[in-house]
């Protein structure tokens, strides 16, 4: 158990280290970039994810001597160990990689603490637009100094949705019948800025395949903000596992779950 | 025809003119919208729509008293003249209504000046990016007062691409290999937008069913930074018709058509 003082401090902490990753981030991008390929040609890895990566963990270790992390860049070719018991960190150094390096934009940098498995502390930091969103479970959602409001619980005929590209022409879950319910479909390319969208109300809901990395952070701040995080076929979410993951008002995610179930 | 002088005036106060909408634009976010459908309940119209119109309008029949004006909201419901003799400017008030609505973000305003069937002035507002992206053939293409810089020729297999949700689904054009040849698969929900991606060089490509207002001004600045504006199948465009068009750099489009004829 952690208490609140704790807590308090690692909130804090954690704000000033997302800070110092953006401010990495950009210095590192007029500096020219090393990309390599991992799984796929199209799944890639930089040097910022790296350095990232690295930033974080240290600092981490420096905030919660007890941290357990579970980083992207250095688990992903390792099984996770499933185990939930203490404070986990959850990191991803570069969420949307492939728009960092065909964009240099859309994409961001998350982070989220996981207490005795509780979602307890979530970052997501949009480089560009230099906007922190974050949460502390039971202490409100915010972005920057900004309290956010509960998004609207819109329909799923009523609101825009975005949907993982491949998934969507696989019609896996029947998401092309998902996508012609919805008022329209949208793609951003990372799975941070698409929960960015549903936090702010803009989306409805996004589903996509998603590893721990992609979802902690955004668990925990759409939770907060009275949002739902699901699977897609309404089964409770493993976090240190894949999933193809719901995250949307409680209107959409029932809408999509007459169609999935 | 016009001279080098009357488009150069024309240039400067239709800058002016986005400007001046860009303004009341934003004004008018800040009070109730009203918002109507059209030709079905996710093709919205708002009072925003009209009165941009009507600002434009007005302001373009000062600027060029010979001006024949296509808008997107008076010529909705009207069979377009296809005569391009003269000036014929063209409009789009809000381009990504849907996106203006839902999300108060991701939506553009457009105006373009075909003289005796040239593209010859463009000019995409992103509103709450606050850049203006305008061109004058032969004279460079501009974000507010930067030159911009050609697009790399990437590839299919290299480039991030937009492509219409609907028509995705419906494997219109094969575009369900398209997508899967590309780097990987976006879609921001407005020409203006998804046009601008690729003007940057964050997308390789866009392609979507369109209207003349919604391709009219990227295909002025579009040609002027070396890129094609045909349609998908390699068909040269009639601006005042609908087509499903091509925007990319000259590799995606030699991919693309290689997939659609």
């Amino acid at each position: 158990m952690v208490n609140s003082e704790t807590l308090e401090r690692f909130d804090q902490k954690v704000q000033e280290l997302l800070w110092s990753a953006r401010k990495q981030t950009i210095e590192l991008m007029n500096t020219p970039l090393k990309v390599d390929t991992k799984s796929s040609a199209n799944d890639l890895v930089t040097n910022v994810d790296r350095q990232n990566e690295q930033l974080i963990r240290k600092r981490l270790l420096e905030i919660d001597p007890s941290a357990r992390i579970v980083g992207e860049e250095e688990s992903f070719n390792h099984k996770i160990d499933p185990d939930l018991n203490g404070n986990v960190w959850i990191i991803d150094p570069i969420d949307g990689t492939l728009n960092f390096v065909k964009q240099r934009d859309h994409f961001a940098i998350m982070v989220a603490l996981y207490c005795d498995g509780v979602p307890t502390l979530g970052y997501i930091m949009d480089v560009m637009n230099k906007r922190l969103y974050h949460a502390w479970r039971g202490h409100g959602a915010y972005v920057n100094k900004l309290r956010l409001k509960e998004p609207a619980n819109s329909s799923l005929a009523d609101s825009l949705i975005a949907i993982n590209g491949w998934q969507l022409i696989k019609n896996h879950c029947h998401q092309q019948e998902i996508a012609q319910q919805a008022a329209g479909l949208r793609m951003y390319g990372s799975a941070g800025i698409e929960i960015i969208h549903v936090l702010n109300g803009q989306l409805g809901g996004y589903t996509s395949r998603l590893k721990p990395w992609d979802i902690a952070a955004g668990m925990v701040i759409a939770e907060e903000l009275g949002l739902l995080v699901k699977t897609i076929d309404d089964q409770p979410l493993n976090v240190l596992s894949s999933n193809t993951v719901l995250v949307a008002t409680k209107k959409v995610c029932q809408d999509i779950w007459q169609i999935t179930k």
